[in-house]
């Protein structure tokens, strides 16, 4: 059931906008009854959020390049690439527009991303920021001028906010 | 209209839940008919994120405590309780949820109150980390933690920010 209402769910975002989209439209195309849909995700919104989590889990870990700034702004390349994409856009404003809110699966994923490469970065010796403080000036910045600013965001700010961390690494660290 | 349809929606909103509210209960509170609701504002979503936008406004300018350190603190304890409530985190919802995103305004009025802040201090002559370096490195992360990590924001980490900010003026200001 999961699988084919998933599948139902991309091939319908393809076809018609989120507005037109409903629960019986995607119960037709899955093969099952609207009822079962509803008893399972809740309703359209929590669906949507669901679907859209999965979408946003990575496929794999961060490319290992032997250096933890190389390992962070390939990284971050994609990362920005695909938050910033229409399709991106849309699944973090499903996600977030799920009433279950809490923590955020796709900012998760995130997390443990940027945690595989400051870990590989520890094991080889490297100065190294917390965890923290790369989602607290790297990340959320990114995040924060594309979903409330609507903007987009260059390769060469993306690697300025990294090497501001690099550069900072005692004052950003918390105590 | 607008006043008497806004007024239903505060009022529909302490009475139901989010996911039960409609378009034609609104219409029939505010004395209007459905078809003028979507008129103006085109569905649901759009009818609360202006109804939110509205509410996110400031009511007046930050307050002026004559430093730089001050009114960033004092205004941004206020920040962290507003975006943070209940009411704040749906109001934050609903504008991100509208399909209309571009440039949400409540980070137009986080930016406007930030660039007064600034602006006085350079007036008093003080050393002021630009409006971007505020926004990325104190606003963004707490609004991240606050929307993808459900998380509790303490006035030491928000005040600890600032201070990131105050004292690594020179690295964290771009060229």
């Amino acid at each position: 059931v999961q699988e084919s209402v998933h599948n139902a769910v991309h091939e319908l975002q393809t076809e018609v906008s989120r507005a037109a989209l409903t629960v019986p439209m995607i119960a037709t195309r899955a093969g099952v009854t609207p009822s079962t849909i509803y008893r399972r995700w809740g309703d359209l919104s929590e669906l949507l959020a669901d679907v859209s989590s999965q979408r946003l889990r990575p496929d794999s870990d961060p490319a290992d390049h032997g250096q933890l700034r190389a390992d962070l702004t390939q990284w971050l390349d994609q990362f920005v690439d695909e938050m910033a994409s229409e399709l991106g856009l849309a699944m973090v404003r499903d996600v977030l527009g799920s009433s279950t809110m809490g923590k955020v699966p796709c900012c998760t994923y995130t997390r443990e991303a940027v945690s595989i490469i400051a870990e590989r970065a520890i094991q080889r010796g490297e100065a190294t920021p917390s965890v923290d403080t790369l989602m607290d000036h790297v990340v959320a910045p990114i995040m924060y001028r594309i979903i409330f600013g609507g903007e987009t965001i260059s390769t060469t700010y993306a690697h300025r906010l990294v090497d501001v961390c690099l550069t900072n690494l005692e004052t950003l660290t918390p105590g």
